[in-house]
């Protein structure tokens, strides 16, 4: 598997866009509307949020997808069409103006949006901007795609990859949001997957969910789980392999990439946590299954404290065993070593579930590094999981004590 | 019922003091070990955190009060005395060296400490600060009592109240610690009651765990729970009621009475949480029942979105609905109205679910109060609940980033 540039429109058939609409109406310098689309129609599966609350472009989303079939997917950042006035009506209303220009079926459009709660949706606006976005289209649209879903992201999450399936050469892409409300189950995150590979609808959504499990399910920035989020992923099958339709060999090859893709993602939306400042990921090693060790890890990075602690770059690992001890999770504290790593070294901090002394300068040192790894092994089993997460700073006040206004 | 002044030295027969032994080592000026005496044995319970990591102290107050019986509760704050070399040696200690000099049995002492977690009991200092403790006690000694177990809180917690029963006036006290860690059941507090009321141990159990259930497990400030933290109740009986062991007209008059002592120090904690400039009281009313209140009024005060919207007087009800659509709790959001009131006033601001157009200067004006009240109204039935937390500021980060160094 290789990584390669062109993000959603790198594989065979697909193009993209991303413009700006006017529903980010304070700054017409940022893009608020993307579209993906493949000449093609797709199979295609979604994961959603487990919200109760979910926004208006969800449940249109789950509808047009009930099929397992689509083509293009629009979405819309600056509000998130959630608990609005008329909001089917809206999200309805972006998928017929995007397959009218498309000429393709209204209900092969995947419809999202994401932005503030509770706010009518400028549906004008996107209207209005269609035929341009439509004309945007292109090879090179990617990179405007991924920038026009952002929120409160500083950095934009695209990936694609290239792998061998079946003797074939398969391309996959993928964008993401993330930031803020990103908490397991899809918290305010939506990520968007191209393929040129053919996969059978059901099948894929197995294997979504399969993905989703070890990736987006493993990112907490703020604990927070949002109205609006999917992961959709569309395949068109112009790689010319034979449809993945059942476990095997081709089956592992695609989940491989598509864990790869999500993964990256994934980790890309807890690097950029709103505010953060470090990229925290929790290794559990030695669990009595992966379940705990999953469990275990998604504590770790969920906790206030912890997250408090790596910001201050703080040695205070027994906020690390305090949280795994509230996880519900069955393990032996007296059991469990605690090493902190970075690329500036590694220290053990907690042995056998009891403080050691250690060198806090060194400590200091390695927390201080970006990218910090909690590594914790236990002496259960062969259990093994990680998470990621963020610290939590000033900003992620500052960002969301004034987000509305 | 009446409150009164003396806190837990002010039920007959009981004393306190709180002095400074040396554990918080950096200020000679903080009280550091706290002491609370009756002058005859207790029926005494406790519950505890429910974290599967516990401190040492937890584990020796569970052992001596599996009698149901204590006589005196000692404390100290600066060190939690969990995770720590020679925990549970030192938690005995502690114990024995209070019982030595208060000439009772050393399994009729309840233990707690607070603090830092993974660093070794400077078990020394403590003993060595008993004589000086015990010499310190007296019906004046609530205030320092109170003071010794504090940490990062800001504010003593401390109450007292008067109430009849079986035609006896009975007192009861109680002070508590806060501050950050603080999450159902038991996240980083610690709380001790005395009441001169006659309660048979088994029945005082179940009542103080019906009180906190309504009190202290609704109360969030990071969701975080804690390794060390109890809520213990003595009850020496010389007020001369009947024995109280089982329901009827004296035993609600004592669980109104622990639920009004209780609920006061839960709302002081949460008001009290680490950096906050709120006290936020989320209440639900029309719920299909009360448990279904609950879990969604502790999602509400739980949620960090919602916590740094009400650092910044911001009125982002649909992170409010949010938090409920995540709780697991059932409810319809198209049948949900939203308000937010304070002293100020009161405005809603989501009626059916659905964004309405309000007064955001006003909204803001409700929202700039010290103590806000998030009121969410459903159509489910007849099913109430609250729960307490406050909001998420740069001080709360600034605290937590650096609390051990």
């Amino acid at each position: 598997m290789q990584e390669i540039t062109g993000g959603v429109a790198a594989p065979i058939g697909f193009t993209a866009a991303g413009i700006h609409c006017g529903v980010k109406n304070k700054n017409p310098e940022k893009k608020d509307v993307a579209l993906i689309y493949s000449e093609v129609p797709c199979a295609a599966a979604a994961v959603y949020t487990k919200n109760r609350v979910k926004a208006a472009p969800i449940w249109v989303t789950m509808e047009n997808l009930s099929d397992g079939k689509a083509q293009a997917v629009i979405c819309n950042s600056g509000n998130a069409n959630a608990c609005a006035p008329g909001g089917t009506e809206n999200a309805k209303t972006m998928c017929k103006a995007a397959a009218r220009t498309l000429n393709i079926p209204e209900s092969d459009v995947v419809v999202a949006s994401t932005g503030v709660i509770g706010q009518p949706l400028n549906i004008g606006v996107i209207e209005a901007g269609i035929p341009a976005l439509v004309s945007a289209l292109s090879k090179d649209g990617s990179d405007a795609a991924a920038r026009a879903i952002m929120t409160t992201d500083l950095m934009k999450k695209e990936i694609a990859v290239r792998f061998n399936l079946d003797g074939k050469t398969v391309t996959m892409g993928g964008i993401a949001k993330g930031s803020g409300m990103i908490h397991p189950n899809m918290g305010t995150m939506l990520c968007f997957i191209t393929t040129d590979a053919a996969v059978e609808p059901v099948y894929l959504r197995k294997l979504l969910l399969a993905a989703a499990e070890r990736t987006f399910n493993r990112v907490s920035v703020d604990g927070d789980t949002s109205t609006n989020d999917m992961c959709a992923v569309l395949t068109n099958g112009l790689a010319g392999n034979t449809v993945i339709a059942a476990e095997g060999k081709d089956s592992e090859a695609f989940l491989d990439a598509l864990v790869h893709v999500c993964r990256y993602l994934a980790r890309c939306m807890a690097e950029d946590g709103e505010g953060a400042t470090h990229l925290v990921t929790a290794k559990v090693g030695g669990a009595s299954d992966n379940e705990t060790a999953a469990a275990l890890s998604m504590a770790v990075v969920s906790s206030s404290l912890v997250k408090a602690a790596m910001f201050g770059a703080d040695a205070n690992w027994g906020r690390v065993l305090c949280a795994m001890g509230y996880s519900g999770a069955d393990f032996r504290p007296e059991a469990t070593d605690v090493y902190f790593r970075s690329k500036s070294g590694e220290i053990l901090v907690c042995s056998a579930g009891t403080g050691i002394s250690f060198d806090e300068a060194e400590a200091k040192r390695i927390l201080s590094e970006k990218e910090i790894i909690i590594d914790i092994r236990l002496s259960e089993g062969g259990g093994t999981g990680e998470a990621w997460g963020c610290d939590l700073t000033y900003d992620y006040v500052r960002i969301n004590g004034d987000y509305r206004t």
